[in-house]
């Protein structure tokens, strides 16, 4: 049990490295394409793991780029056919197996609508990837564990390399990625903590920026593969409401890695503390006494606070595998569950 | 214990009867202000209840004026300093107090960047209302309970004033609101279910559609009053992976009012009753034999699936404040919340 999930997860070093090195040309050929067509707006669509992937290219567009964002309702296009004015728009679909009818749907009503559409999928022969005007293969190679988790990075890198194309960037920066990815795979982090966490039913994930995709994933992973009960935050949306059902039974995943939104997260910090969470705080971040987490994971600081997220999210995909085979369940196949999931 | 949430809850009918009768022409003057400027895209920003009134906006600016919206993500504006061009989009700001940091500086951020702004707020006097091109009043006078009721649904009649007035409406579907909200106040469906659930430590919440953020704002007075875990998904979210951790423990409740969302989560009670779970209904939708729930509250079909939200959420409103009060906690001050929360 949990072989292919374990493997997919070794392989994503080399799957990022393949990637930059091999699809870099395409990717920045659909970048001048989408620069000369100048949108004036982003649209970005996805579900579950594809979504955080959108999240993140939501916070590069906006902070690189300065373009105004939207993540789609889906449902608005699907169900209650909405007639968009979507001139001027670019609608980004992220799709693991660009098989989803919804997205597809959604893609053609977006085109139709005015937009230009672009696919992100890792299957350039899916129907997302045919319908859409433009398209980004990932090229993970194939996932056959149900839990995204080469895909989910190799989305992320992708997204990576197009806004940094677009913004004129020259992919430098995204080079020490694999190795740094390496390192925190090697380092199994998880495995210090999974023990801990072998009886836990509820437990929250917090992020804030470029991290807060993170914590959406991390929590998908755990809900996925271990059935408990996994709840994201932005470190913000934690402190209106949620706050108060922290105690110091509640396990926390704070992801940090330096920069603003570690800045950002330090007074979050500070109130878990204070209400007596069990903070993990998985990264770099640097705390002051009053906020000291009860475990602390560090990732290395290899990568600027933009590109962390490729590598941050590695401990909580072996968590999530590790606490899965430690409560007997197959984190390949959970119940319930196929790999391509049909809505609309 | 809880006075203060349950005068609250009740005075929600003339709240709204109130908002409509005296604050519908200065929401029509805002409008034909915004009309003018002809936005081409809108962005919307809140956090926490507010931030599920935004939601509830983007689904009504989406269907019935047919243009691209998206939800803020307040660090790219306040924390990473982005430089966006907002030339061309309305700038939509929802908050009760009028008095949270982040959403001063962003609203300032984004006025700064060409952005036509309006905030929405329950304090005409407050610096976000100072601040704002447009003020749009919620009026629903002072909210003493710490978790927000009334300044929720009168924000979302405020939000469906607006985008009726720009629509060109005539206000007129509105006017059976109070007398709907009358009625679901006095039939206290929470009562039937709140020993029932008296003893829940995880729960879901589920919506599509419309009815999504009622999902959001349902879960978030359970967490903040009851202090449970309550986690929101719309229905297609949830079967992109937290299906798997749903088996007949676990209690779910599933808002639909018919129409479309009721329609689109007809697959999704399928996969529900399929797991076992132990679902509650609140609405009125139709279901099949084969993805019966449990329990369903039915609320009285008297509104349109775009007017439901101002009434469904009610019932969550007060299992809220009678879980509290079961648990012996006080869901006027929940421990660790402070009315206004200071974030950045």
């Amino acid at each position: 049990m949990g072989r292919l999930m374990g493997a997919e997860i070794a392989q994503q070093p080399a799957v990022l490295e393949a990637q930059r090195t091999q699809c870099l040309d395409q990717i920045r050929g659909v970048a001048a394409q989408v620069a000369r067509a100048a949108p004036r707006f982003v649209v970005l669509a996805g579900r579950g793991t594809s979504d955080h992937a959108a999240l993140y290219a939501k916070y590069l567009l906006e902070c690189r780029l300065g373009l105004p964002c939207g993540l789609a309702s889906l449902s608005t296009l699907t169900g209650y056919h909405a007639q968009p004015d979507f001139r001027g728009v670019l609608w980004v679909v992220v799709s693991q197996s660009g098989g989803s009818p919804d997205a597809l749907e959604s893609t053609l009503a977006a085109a139709a609508a005015g937009a230009l559409t672009l696919a992100v999928t890792n299957d350039p022969s899916s129907p997302l990837a045919q319908a859409a005007n433009l398209h980004i293969d990932i090229a993970a190679g194939t996932e056959l564990a149900v839990a995204a988790t080469k895909t989910f990075t190799a989305s992320l890198q992708a997204l990576w390399l197009f806004v940094d194309a677009w913004a004129g960037g020259d992919a430098t920066a995204v080079q020490p990625v694999p190795e740094a990815m390496q390192q925190v795979i090697e380092a199994d982090l998880a495995s210090t903590v999974a023990d801990r966490y072998r009886f836990v039913e509820r437990l929250i994930t917090v992020g804030r920026g470029y991290s807060y995709p993170t914590a959406r994933e991390a929590a998908l992973k755990l809900m996925e593969t271990s059935y408990l009960s996994a709840h994201a935050f932005s470190g913000a949306d934690l402190m209106h409401g949620p706050l108060a059902m922290i105690d110091q039974d509640r396990p926390v995943l704070v992801f940090a890695s330096g920069g603003v939104g570690a800045r950002l997260l330090g007074p979050v910090l500070e109130r878990l503390a204070e209400r007596g969470a069990d903070v993990c705080l998985i990264g770099d971040a640097v705390v002051g006494e009053a906020s000291r987490p009860v475990i602390q994971l560090p990732l290395p600081a290899l990568l600027s606070e933009e590109l962390a997220p490729l590598v941050q999210v590695v401990p909580a995909q072996q968590l999530a595998r590790q606490l899965a085979l430690a409560r007997h369940l197959d984190p390949d196949r959970p119940r319930g569950l196929r790999k391509v999931t049909q809505t609309r």
